[in-house]
């Protein structure tokens, strides 16, 4: 099998892909760890904090691409840390929301202020920056397209 | 701090990035899932095939950045799934040797031949892979550089 395992140029550059994001994640989880707080609740906080509609379980776990069970879990710690509540809706009383709680909005706040690893990027020139985005955007398309084919649910 | 919330360009960079990397690897889990592996399994797999070196638990977590402890689990499991043998160094008594596997061979196999995530780039052209390439390993560079400065060990 050895001669068939030689990397052609697009996996090459996704090791590269592959290697980056988990570096990238890494620094994050050691810059938020005096915090308390992983890379992915501090997304859940951001995203509470400046959502422009209704926050649900479901559609945190849409947006951060994790299962319903995996949000479902970080959310319930999330609460025993008294970041995040859980409240029933009051017009539609069978619909969860999520908001945050006073403690949710300091433990954003110091995650926002410690923020080096999310100016990452200043360390390419702006039209680097422009470009990675474009790239990014495309994969990301692709990605979308590979997951809907695979399981056309939630992802539809 | 609604106004001060406001991102950045490096930020909305990073946003993509993030969300990006989190869209890739879930189509990756998607892929390999009917395999039964994940897609950290797979890598280590991938590291034992292709490696022209002894592989040790420790060098895994280095090279996947992960933690000694998560690296150990994931090895643990994957010994129980018959994927791959530790044992020890016949030369060095201290040293345990990661090591595939016939079966460990065969799902490396199958993960390779579903590799349609791992070909992701290929909705790029050649020019823009290859920025890419060039772009995410200044970020790769610049996320080590804050991982040293947070937490020195291991990786300095």
């Amino acid at each position: 099998m050895k001669d068939t395992l030689k990397l052609d140029e697009d996996q090459k550059a996704w090791v590269v892909l592959e290697g980056t994001s988990k570096a990238v994640d890494r620094a994050c989880e050691l810059e938020l760890e005096p915090l308390g707080l992983s890379p992915t609740a501090a997304g859940v906080l951001y995203l509470l904090k400046t959502a422009e509609e209704t926050v649900t379980p479901s559609k945190l776990s849409r947006w951060m691409f994790r299962e319903a069970h995996t949000m479902s879990g970080l959310i319930n710690r999330m609460e025993k840390q008294g970041l995040v509540k859980r409240a029933k809706d009051l017009e539609r009383k069978n619909m969860v929301r999520v908001t945050l709680t006073e403690k949710g909005e300091q433990a954003l706040r110091g995650a926002w202020d410690a923020a080096l690893v999310s100016r990452i990027t200043s360390c390419l020139s702006k039209q680097e920056r422009d470009n990675l985005k474009a790239y990014l955007k495309k994969l990301q398309t692709r990605a979308l397209e590979i997951m809907r084919d695979l399981q056309p649910l939630p992802y539809t």
